[in-house]
């Protein structure tokens, strides 16, 4: 019974910042840098769900990837794009938009509508920019 | 005399909207569609740097490429670099911050500082995302 | 009067081979290599379409991109997408799917429909592989 | 004992389809979409193989890349580049072609002759599209 | 108490070869190939430095990319950037430079100075071109 | 007839630096910077080779592209890659390495074989980092 990891890639654009509204401006640029500032900034987002399981015999699929893709639409992107992280939506409220969290607030949405579908949630990569990308396993 | 092409990438993180203000918001939807998200959205935008000219004979460089990153980043990206291209950039004021608007602007604040370098501008090209981009050569 | 030049990209999935029927199996592979085997070969095709014009005063737009995008899925990617070149695409019957006349096609498909927008074709730009990719500008 | 993970990439450029014959047109539409076309169509397909090992103290290698190349060559891609993989391939001979089943039948081909050279196979990673992959690690 | 694994991407461009001063100039041929050649070649290098902890609960930081960023300079990127991996870098003295050997040798050099950051090292990932690359996660 | 551009791409890896003999060790590091590191660098250039033509109304080819590669290898690629461009080029002797100048020399080398093919030459690109590129079309 070979267990294979399988991968969607999906984009979103969206504006965010960092900084806590408890903290002076100065403390928030010397812990945040130019992720604070206060008017915003934004990113092109991709986001790498990765699920696993047995393919099926007669299909060959551990998913559906359409469905997989209609979930992760229907639970993250028409949340996320061409929004604000931290004005807009509505499960990053009260959590600082870091892609660290963003990664677990995305686990969080996904894990019980992907595992309906027979597969066991694996992954949640985001890439903010080319230079920097995190990973959430789940715990 | 040899004229070749010489063009240097940069990044910048930015938030923007599309919308005009003196419109409803409907007709801003109609227009813009989710770009006009009255909290911005944003984007990794890469831009493309082009000078030609006539390598020198003793270096063999068209023009000193760390000046002209310096130039670059002198009169762009400093200024748009997390920041919100809309309420942060002097020289955007008053135009919407399009990507062919963007290309126009940018072209405006390099060419004299960078034809001070003994090359002509070639081209100012600019991608939003990785499926779209554009590109202005100055007329 | 600034005239820009906006590039969309969109992507298509496609089987063809390049043979000639009149040709012997000996003759297609001695012309066409790997790339007459019978029974079909593929790729990620990516295309992109770049029509020029001057920004709208407005908007900042040369060409509503949405609309663009419209298009080219109409008259091109439902025909192409998951589909046989050489079977399936009625504006190819009768020419061999090479990336050149792939290129032509395409540009002749789009001409029309897209400068009723309001701007200019400028280039069909199509990458086969990794490792090549063709330009055509119309004439 | 430092144990390092060595990856090589190669690409094969092939058509496929996933139908399954004792269903109807309809049947597989529902359940294959697009990729059902009876006409097949195709994919650049990226393949990156892992081995892990402890590199030799002399050489510094964990195992000889332009061995592990030409095996990959010699029991993979030449099956399966320009070449349809549902009528052209021997190993997936009954077997749908979902990129799942091809990790499985990749890793079956390789782990033998890439482990006489002194490594452990590691994992199979294919890329169908740039929105899609699986991860297989041999159980 | 979650825990993510963040990277991020640092670049250098290097000359290095794989020879042994002990072998003969074909014995090195034989085992290294092109890689042997007595005059150096070089690479535009790209690593990924994962680490890995819990995200703060004020900041949703496991770790301060810009410090990471500024160790990763530190203690690799000016001893290797625009460097000779061979006769410029004093922690590679006495090792072939390999690209497993690399890896090896960039996690002793960051693994203290890292995770007096309040984090774990995970891994060190290098790829020297597009087709190859290896990962290592310090035992 | 339609003229089509159709561009092959090549990649080689080698040594190099950026200094003149003539001049101190101050002046060239104040001229090139860390390119002029005495003990070399290097690079994993890409290599663009564009020619353009009518294709030809059997095969569709404005060149066979198996050709075109054939003799980009045989002029170019077996002497640069892997090589130090400084000490191991014929056709490099007393030309310092930038970039701009391999472009020229690439032309030199290709412009009469390749017309040999019944194309015409159209452009060398040369991509040095994935920060800066050149393009030289022949005059």
């Amino acid at each position: 019974m070979a267990t294979v990891h399988i991968t969607r890639r999906e984009r979103f654009s969206a504006a965010h910042k960092l900084s806590l509204p408890d903290w002076s401006a100065e403390k928030n640029m010397a812990v945040f840098g130019k992720c604070s500032n206060p008017n915003w900034h934004g990113h092109n987002y991709e986001l790498w769900v990765t699920v696993k399981g047995t393919p099926d015999p007669l299909t060959g699929f551990v998913v559906d990837l359409s469905e997989l893709g209609r979930i992760v639409n229907d639970k993250i992107i028409r949340y996320v794009d061409h929004k604000n992280l931290d004005m807009d939506v509505p499960f990053m409220k009260g959590r600082l938009s870091s892609t660290e969290n963003l990664a677990i607030a995305f686990w969080e949405q996904l894990k019980e509508p992907l595992e309906a579908l027979g597969c066991t949630m694996h992954c949640i990569k985001i890439r903010e920019t080319e230079n920097n990308h995190v990973e959430y396993h789940g715990e």
